[in-house]
């Protein structure tokens, strides 16, 4: 046995995070018998107490520690102009952009059939009686853009557009910073048909 | 606010490790929200528990669950050759190659004036009382090849030479698997004055 249990027990749970190997794992246990006693404690709690706090939002279903989450929540949002996006992290990378004053509508995942995924185990009934009841005008489906992120997006513009909803699709194209020279051929075919007027 | 409260803590708190940066943090901190209950209590209790059972040994200053810790505790292992290293984890290394069935001493860090710790922050006392009082015949200095642990390796060896013990330092040479053409030549300088015979 090369560790002591407790520590054994602590270098195996934390190899189960993701990314997080044994070598890994090793480093941040002996990392967390060397801090201060209260910063160890302070990490098993901080880990407790979002499992305690964190609900979902009961509207639009992204994390919040209440009924509602800030987004929806914040009366200075646009309520008619809804993100949808698959899962709560991707409301954080589009919050870094600054660019978006509306609200979300996380589905909890793709339309998926290889992975047993079909539209009920989506919050896609949720959607549609939300765009219902709060007058929404327009949406952008921000999920990702791959074959199941693609497809989900057409399954809900399909429903949405009989409703008088403008449906809207983020776009795909070269990432800034990026290289012609090594983009992919579907990439860079998305990024000539979307091309834009300068 | 890009997180709500409960997520803003537990991100935080995954920043302070050593290695997680704010995304991997994030990734984590999702990750510990997505899993079974369980799975996040048991990896918080694992973090307490580990505080709350580890020790000390009480002979060499590994890690131990109780009074000694493993290698200290099992009779066949040579108390007579003693491995100095200079943490805790190093003895993990150690044990891993197989090598080796004496018993360890853990000094906690390696000489170092800038770092303002001297012998007195070492568990350099401790040592020499127990080769006085355990007839230890032979130790081998395992710690850093770097100038900290070279220069501790020769402390350690100018005090216990006059007690009759035998001191031994790790080799210094090329890594297996290494490449001459890209050895710095301290490396490899080291490795041509400590050949052995084929």
């Amino acid at each position: 046995m090369l560790y002591t249990p407790p520590i054994a027990r602590l270098v195996e749970e934390l190899s189960r995070l993701p990314g997080v190997g044994p070598k890994t794992a090793q480093r941040l246990a002996f990392h967390l018998l060397k801090v201060p006693r209260e910063e160890a404690d302070s990490l098993a709690q901080a880990i407790v107490e979002a499992r305690d706090k964190v609900t979902f939002c009961t509207r639009c279903f992204n994390f919040a520690s209440g009924e509602l989450c800030e987004y929806c929540l914040d009366e200075r949002r646009d309520p008619t102009l809804v993100c949808i996006v698959e899962r709560p992290q991707d409301i954080v990378a589009i919050e870094r952009t600054g660019e978006f004053r509306g609200l979300y509508h996380v589905l909890g995942g793709a339309i998926s059939p290889i992975d047993g995924i079909g539209p009920e185990e989506l919050k896609i009934r949720e959607l549609m009686e939300r765009v219902r009841r709060d007058e929404i005008r327009e949406v952008i489906a921000a999920t990702n853009p791959r074959v199941e992120g693609e497809a989900t997006a057409i399954y809900l513009a399909n429903l949405l557009k009989p409703l008088g909803v403008r449906v809207m699709r983020i776009a795909s194209g070269l990432p800034v910073g990026g290289d012609l020279e090594y983009a992919d051929e579907v990439t860079l075919g998305r990024a000539l048909k979307g091309r834009l007027e300068l």
